[in-house]
């Protein structure tokens, strides 16, 4: 391609963009098709062939690409060097939450399928539609457009795909680590996060961190029977139910000793700039069933889900679940506990004042065992640099609408394993409030999916501006 | 046979007893592996093949008996007119709790074996084999060893064996009001409580009542991402550990409004008469790997399981509960929720009480249904009486040691059925403290079934005295 007159191959790639929307989709399909559930051990094999799959498609486009082994689920590393200019480390992964509870959805979760709406948007429906197979394709498609019309790409481009993102990315810091001179680039392109709104594009720049542990309290040697044992015999769900309640203090904050710590207010700019957003706080609890906001009273609510730390039970289980009345002591309760930390906390902190918050509370007779699934601190991104400020214009000139600069509640740990590496991260995502990701019926707007390709094609003819 | 003078038959049909415990163990074998598990719907052709098999086994002894069916599993009933004197009704209870957690058992819960233990006693290991399948058989087997040598039996006995004691006994009370001149009787004999201890066996006279809940607690209107809705969002389970940990006081005590409404203070003669009892508190908690009664302050355990009314968790469960993890906001909640209630309280008042504590701890957003799950007041026995001073004095001539008269913090609903068709009820049982019953690796010693099909053969023998 011509770096020092792009108009002409940049439209046509953008009109390529538009014609061959039929087979990006069967092609995103058919990535949707595997099911990649990375945290249940029986779906190992279905993760290692949607990193066969991507390797495929990036080598089809003219990338050196292969699949590279991990003691977990395997990288995907491709190289592309037919552009100059900067060079741009693409980051995805294409591992997925799991699905249940399964009767919820109306369609199969892996077997993929367009939903028009009343409001004239289509919908992609399945798992991974949105995160991250959907996101991820954006970029591959958009790099497909400029093979398709110009034979390269506008600038140096390497991709990494993980599958491990959703339980934890064990495996990715010691592959970059290992895999530093290969990887290292300018700056990271990472595509899994929101739009601002549905016609307002954002890259994000203050990501929160998490802290996840299991725990397992134990109490007598064996459940017990509550006619013989009911008040004398400790009841492990009585004391989790006692430990979680423990947790948060009735005006929404988290009641862990310390968890505070580190942790600063939002300068006046920001507030105030978020203030201007347009975001509708009523409107975006109505989404879900909800209407008033359950964190720390008198905080907006971008200010929490930002800004803020959290806490949250993710799931409890003990005792007896089926059908009918079992009126058993359970001698054991198990929940999964995890916090989204905010820019001062430390992972390794929040976790051992978790653990010493509930071993504090643990009536005599009663154990308890901790599980470890990982964490990371938060990140927050430079707000200036000349790359942001291109992407940000390719964004406002795809989408008409000035592009935002936000922040996001969720956490992709691995920022900070680049960050270790000197690469600043780029989050670019099309991805809506309302995709219901990690829910059932998770989908895509498919004008997210061939908005996003074109946003992608633009972002990369700017970046090799001169 | 001969009522004047029983001795020769007594002695002859105890001898049979003691030659016939082959026998005998193959027919209860053969009751144990039908899984009769009543609460689970699956399991429904088992409860009526278990009905049919004791229906037979009644034939086969020369009673008029058959299988009765009913809206849920069906009845057996037998009556035996080969005797005179009082008119005795024995009850007992063919469905069994479910198995789980089935990894804990050690041995197929519905293939019995023999299990040989270091102290000499032999334990029957099954689902059933004491709760109430061991028990009832001892009843059926003494029947069988009085036909075996007299072709009699020394009083009139009718049976009445149900499918649903474990479930809430659904259709007891329609089926007794519909039956009550078939079935009514000078006495009800239950099998299906505890010895005092190894050497001591105990008529039980007070028996706690029950009211069982469940209830599901709604929030969003479906599960969440906890990076984007965290801290905003209600999180179902956080309501629900909050509400768990609001039904306990810190002193031990339940606190739901108005809950002890009704209950005395035990009397002191009754409290002295527990104290005498040979019962060791560390012993009974240390069984089961506990060091601590966890129920009321200052309220010695027989007090707090037999004596006073407790709140147990018997079940939770919500949000993600497989290997791995996963950052959801649970937009569900589910638990089961039981209360053991003593004499003064009413089970509908509890229910009620309960649902209103619930539903004034229910945050904005949050919505709560109900399931009723059955209930039953407690029971207290006449002290008196004829027919129980003679079991008394059968008990004490079989095992040596004076038969205590005991309280059981079990339930046993079907006794207020009884009371409400004029017929109090002896509670006769052989059943240990340590026989897990509900719990995995239920046992019953070879002892208490060879033991307590005597001490029934004495019983009828001793009921029949001029």
């Amino acid at each position: 391609m011509t770096i020092s007159d792009p108009v002409g191959p940049l439209d046509r790639a953008l009109a390529h963009a538009d014609s061959d929307t039929d087979a990006a989709l069967a092609r995103l399909f058919e990535l949707i098709r595997i099911p990649s559930v990375s945290t249940v051990p029986a779906h190992a094999a279905d993760c290692a062939r949607a990193a066969e799959w991507l390797a495929a498609a990036l080598v089809e486009l003219g990338f050196e690409a292969s699949v590279r082994p991990t003691r977990g689920h395997p990288m995907v590393v491709g190289h592309d060097r037919t552009g100059g200019g900067p060079h741009v480390l693409f980051y995805g992964h294409y591992d997925v939450q799991p699905v249940d509870p399964l009767a919820l959805w109306n369609t199969d979760p892996f077997e993929p399928v367009l939903a028009p709406q009343a409001d004239g948007e289509t919908h992609i429906v399945g798992r991974g539609a949105s995160d991250d197979k959907g996101q991820l394709m954006t970029f591959v498609e958009a790099c497909r457009c400029w093979k398709a019309v110009t034979g390269s790409l506008p600038v140096r481009v390497s991709v990494l795909f993980e599958g491990e993102e959703e339980s934890g990315s064990q495996s990715l810091p010691g592959f970059l680590d290992r895999s530093s001179d290969e990887l290292s680039a300018d700056v990271v392109l990472v595509c899994d996060t929101d739009m601002w709104d549905r016609e307002t594009p954002a890259i994000t720049t203050m990501l929160r961190g998490v802290v996840k542990e299991e725990i397992e309290i134990s109490c007598a040697d064996r459940d017990l029977h509550s006619g013989i044992y009911g008040n004398a015999a400790r009841n492990a769900l009585q004391v989790m139910g006692d430990i979680v309640a423990s947790l948060r203090l009735p005006d929404g904050r988290v009641a862990v000793g310390g968890f505070y710590d580190g942790v600063s207010e939002l300068p006046d700019a920001v507030k105030a700039q978020w203030q201007r957003l347009p975001f509708d706080e009523a409107q975006f609890l109505s989404d879900v069933g909800l209407s008033v906001p359950a964190g720390e009273a008198g905080r907006s609510i971008l200010e929490q889900v930002w800004a803020r730390p959290s806490c949250e039970i993710n799931g409890i289980w003990g005792g007896y679940m089926d059908e009918g009345f079992k009126t058993v002591i359970p001698a054991k309760a198990n929940a999964k506990i995890s916090f989204r930390l905010v820019a001062g906390q430390d992972p390794d902190a929040v976790r051992v004042a978790f653990r010493a918050h509930v071993v504090a509370r643990l009536p005599v007779d009663c154990d308890v065992t901790f599980r470890d699934h990982g964490g990371s601190p938060a990140t927050v991104m430079p707000m200036d640099g000349l790359l942001l400020q291109r992407a940000l214009g390719a964004l406002t000139e795809e989408w008409g609408t000035e592009a935002a600069i936000a922040g996001t509640g969720g956490s992709i740990p691995i920022l900070d394993q680049f960050k270790r590496l000197g690469m600043d991260s780029l989050l670019v995502g099309f991805a809506r409030f309302d995709n219901r990701i990690h829910s059932p019926n998770e989908k895509y707007d498919l004008s997210s999916f061939q908005k996003g390709i074109r946003s992608w094609i633009r972002i990369l003819a700017a970046f090799a501006t001169k």
